[in-house]
C-alpha cells in the first residue's frame, strides 16, 4: 500500500514572537520540522513525504530543514487556511494509498501512534488520534453553560490518517470555515471518522514555552534509550 | 465582605513520579504552593486561607511550606475525593463572605483573575474561571463521535469563586461521582454558575515537564518586573 505524509507546515509563527516560523526554529541543533520529517521517513521506508511551506522557505527548504536531498521528499505551496494548506498537498499525490496530515509542529509523534493510525486507516478509512480532557469542561450556550462529561471530551490531534478514495474526494468542496481539521472536512463530504488513542506527549508547539517542554522531552528520551 | 480562599492540596502526586506532592516541590527555593498562597493573601490584606493538606503534612504545615506562623492561614484535613476535601475546609467557615476553592498547584494565578473572580461572585453569586480550546475537539458517544465547535468548548478552571449562601447549602447534598469540580456541585443544587475569563497561564501543574514550564513564567516576570 502507498503511504503518503502531508505535513502541514506553512504558519509564520505569530504567536511564537519570533521572526523564525516556529517548524524552523531549531531545538538541539536541528529545526522542529526536521524530527517531524524523520519520524515518518523512520515509520515507512516507502513513504512519500509532502511538505506544505510558506513560499519564502521552498527554494531553500532541504538546507534549512539539514536534510540531504531526497527524492521522496516534495515540497509545495501553503493556501490561505489549513484546508487551502492540505489541498495544495494533496495535488501531489498520484496513486491510491494511505494519506497522513500531520501538523509541521508536532514533532514529537511517535512510531507506535504513526502505525497506529496507518492499521486502523486500512481498517476502516480513517484513524483520528484524540485524548481525553483533564480538565472540567464546559459547553457555552449563549449566556449559560452545562458541564459535560470530560470523559467523552476528546482533544483532536494528528496524523489524522485516511484512504484515499475518502480524503481526495472530500477536498474538492468549496471551503467552509467549520473546516477546523480534515475531519471535519471529511465528515463534511458524508463519511465518517473514527478515533484512535492518541498521546498526551503528541503536543503541538503553540507557545514559546512548548518549545522547553520539547526540549526536556528528547532530553528524556535519549535518558531512556 | 469578608473572604475565605479554601486552597485545597491534598493529593499525594502519584502522577508525578515523585515521592513529594506536587505541591510541596519547589521552584526557586519555595514550595508551589508558598507562591499559590502568596497570590491570594496579597490580593485581599484581610482574606482567611484556608489550606487542606495530607495529614501527614499538616503537623510541620508552616515549616514546609517556608511561610512564618500566620493566624490567618487554618489548616485542615484532605478527605476521600475533591468534593470531601473542599467540605472539610469549608466547616472552617464562620461568616457570610465570598469564597474561592482554589487548586494548590495552581501557582501562576494572577492578582487581576482573583480580583475578576470577586466581582463576578459578588454580582451574580459565582464565578468559574474559564479558557476557549486552542485545539479541536469532538464528543464521543460511544462508538461515533461529533466536531464541536471549540469556541464554545470552555476548559475550566480555578478559583470557583462563591458566595458562602450559595456554595455552603450545596456542600450539605450527598457525594455524587458527577462531581467533579464545585461548579458541578453548586449545579447539582439547583443553582446557576456564572463563567468569568480565565488566564492560559494558570495552569495546573499534574506532569514533571508542568514545573518547568512554571519555572520558565516565573522567569519572565522576573525580566518584566
Amino acid at each position: 500500500m502507498k503511504k503518503y505524509a502531508v505535513i502541514v507546515a506553512a504558519g509564520s509563527g505569530q504567536r511564537m514572537n519570533s521572526k523564525i516560523p516556529k517548524q524552523f526554529i531549531q531545538i538541539k541543533g536541528k529545526p522542529v520540522l526536521w524530527y517531524t520529517i524523520q519520524a515518518f521517513l523512520y515509520a515507512f521506508p516507502d513513504i512519500e513525504i509532502i511538505l506544505v511551506l510558506p513560499e519564502e522557505y521552498q527554494a531553500n527548504a532541504f538546507k534549512l530543514l539539514h536534510i540531504p536531498f531526497n527524492p521522496r521528499i516534495h515540497v509545495t505551496n501553503g493556501g490561505a487556511t489549513r484546508f487551502h494548506s492540505v489541498q495544495n498537498g494533496l495535488r501531489l499525490i498520484q496513486e491510491h494509498g494511505v494519506v497522513f496530515i500531520h501538523d509541521g509542529v508536532r514533532c514529537l509523534v511517535s512510531n507506535e501512534l504513526i502505525n497506529r493510525c496507518y492499521n486502523q486507516a486500512l481498517k476502516s478509512g480513517s484513524a483520528i488520534p484524540a485524548v481525553t480532557a483533564n480538565d472540567s469542561i464546559r459547553i457555552q450556550d449563549g449566556n449559560t453553560s452545562r458541564s459535560i462529561n470530560r470523559n467523552n471530551v476528546k482533544i483532536i490531534q494528528t496524523p489524522q490518517t485516511f484512504l484515499t478514495e475518502i480524503l481526495l474526494p472530500a477536498f474538492e468542496q468549496d471551503y467552509d470555515t467549520s473546516f477546523t481539521d480534515e475531519a471535519s472536512v471529511v465528515e463534511a463530504a458524508g463519511k465518517k471518522v473514527h478515533l484512535v488513542e492518541g498521546e498526551y506527549s503528541n503536543i503541538k508547539i503553540t507557545q514559546p514555552v512548548d518549545l522547553l517542554i520539547i526540549e526536556k522531552m528528547f532530553e528524556e528520551m535519549e535518558l531512556e534509550a
